[in-house]
């Protein structure tokens, strides 16, 4: 009989935040692979934000997971069979393994991954997708100058703490923001921001305004966009003339309708948002990380060191088993984890 | 007894469309142009859409006109005393003399223009303010290619006009929309663009978005946004990816509440806005071009000899006597001008 493998597949699309219901789980025969093609044992898959986006069917930079499918996603693990010259049975790859315990992928998708270089879970997060794109977005849309202001939410995620670290080393004022009192700690202890302010402390966005305002210590140049809602509400107003904005995702309303379908309208209007964008000579740019992996080679020269010095910290949440990944893919959503989430696997 | 002078004043601050009650009128002394400045007698004076935000008290690039303060404005008029040796009575100059029919101002915020090198209410338009807005917005922001699609709203005004000018000589498909079967002939027939929808053909964004999909026959590389609302939120789910958006205005909403409180949330909402920024890796940039006075001298460069053969068009649409510059504001900010506006002082 044919080794099993298990995988999470979406049962059907949340019109809000994703429920137990909206995953399913099978187990089917593991695959063999084809030309050009590796097979990899899975042993930390990566939870994203963006995957609530693919949840949807809506209009989007990438295709929606169809119902039945299983849930994509960056994953790292042993390649147990290799149909590519690129990569050796006993090798360790990242690639688009999805949310299962095995996975083909074509070779060229994937990239080696050296145990002896550091944890494999740095693949994932540091080093991996969202430390790339907080390092690039801030680079190339933030464009950072020593003696500016940085803010950036979700300030102890993967991406925030990159941003915060980075715009920190050239000299930059960093505040990040935060859910809770140990998440904001995290963040100034941790990941050396010079505050950071807790967003779940005030109830509304002028209250929260003032505080962010209070940590500043005056306007914001480089506003890093990971969340929308309620923070981005309280920080354009604060925009210095010629600020910029990289826009990376927009967690806070990923849930509210969906990507698909235009999240509420509650909050900050088009119209204001528009305005603060032209009065204040702001520089705003959406971006997706995919588009970039050209400079993924320049990211890691710079930033790899810096990861084996202890010069830039990381921050770990890792779940248990796969059958664990809903659970833990939901409470991502609401800002449960503390640093980047992953899940182990194996 | 010396001579006098008429100007209009801000009596009030409007909260939607500016009505008569808002301007006074006032005559008082011709004033004597203290040191390093000029005193001009007014030929033409300047309406433009941002003299609406200058109405209200909210935050923005420039502070806002005092309550019973001289409504302010850019002019062109012969200089008829002078305390600064860059100008000698009879020079023409252009500067901020507001809607008066005479002003003094410092020298060095006028510049002289040139009555043999053609019509000086050029300095008001194509070759003034609106004009290099257009040109600067698109060659800096919109970083317009071959074969790319354009679109740009207020089409046969002087920014609308210039933009799909230019961009037309670049080698750009250019769609324009309008106010009325009058002004889309207008922007097609003079100014050359591809095609040129009638916005108030179309009661709601969904049919208006049609209308400009199929007069692209596609999606948008470059919506260069000068108005904002129903326009902004038919245009925004076409564009392309890497697509670009510089803001120079949204004159749809300035009456909508001002550009003080916010204007009205009616139509697209911000998470939408910010979602397809995201998705489509849009460049968003606001600007305003006292900024940019700079690149003035190399606007005239490459402008003025078009201008000056033709080859690119002026429409200009000339109100009669000072005291008619209210009622031709108001119709401005309606769409009621055809081509850049004006008023005819002396």
């Amino acid at each position: 009989m044919t080794e099993q493998m298990q995988r999470i597949t979406l049962a059907g699309r949340p019109t809000g935040a994703p429920a137990p219901e909206h995953f399913g789980f099978e187990t089917l025969d593991i695959p063999t692979p084809g030309e050009g093609e590796i097979l990899v044992r899975v042993h930390y898959m990566s939870l994203d934000p963006y995957m609530r986006g693919r949840m949807d069917d809506g209009k989007s930079y990438a295709a929606p997971v169809p119902i039945g499918g299983p849930m994509e996603g960056g994953s790292v693990g042993e390649v147990i069979a290799s149909n590519s010259s690129a990569f050796n049975a006993g090798d360790f790859a990242f690639g688009p393994f999805g949310w299962a315990t095995h996975a083909t992928a074509n070779a060229k998708m994937c990239r080696k991954v050296d145990p002896s270089e550091g944890p494999i879970t740095a693949s994932l997060g540091v080093l991996g997708m969202p430390g790339f794109t907080g390092w690039y977005g801030l680079m190339e849309y933030g464009r950072p100058k020593a003696g500016e202001t940085l803010v950036v939410a979700a300030a102890t995620g993967p991406v925030g703490s990159m941003v915060g670290q980075v715009a920190k080393s050239l000299g930059l004022k960093t505040v990040g923001i935060a859910g809770g009192p140990e998440k904001c700690k995290m963040a100034v202890e941790t990941f050396g921001f010079d505050a950071c302010v807790d967003h779940r402390a005030f109830d509304d966005a002028r209250s929260l305004r003032a505080a962010i305002k209070e940590a500043c210590g005056g306007g914001i140049d480089i506003y890093f966009e990971n969340v929308g809602g309620k923070v981005l509400e309280a920080v354009i107003p604060l925009m210095k003339p010629h600020g910029r904005i990289p826009i990376c995702g927009m967690i806070s309303w990923y849930n509210a309708g969906g990507l698909g379908a235009g999240a509420s309208g509650e909050g900050i209007t088009a119209p204001a948002l528009w305005r603060n964008i032209l009065v204040n000579f702001i520089s705003v740019n959406g971006f997706i990380i995919s588009n970039h992996w050209g400079d993924f080679p320049k990211f890691m020269k710079e930033i790899a060191p810096k990861v084996a010095s202890g010069d830039i910290k990381v921050v770990e949440d890792i779940a248990e088993g796969l059958e664990n990944a809903p659970a833990a893919f939901m409470g991502l959503l609401e800002g449960k984890n503390v640093g980047k989430q992953i899940v182990k696997v194996i």
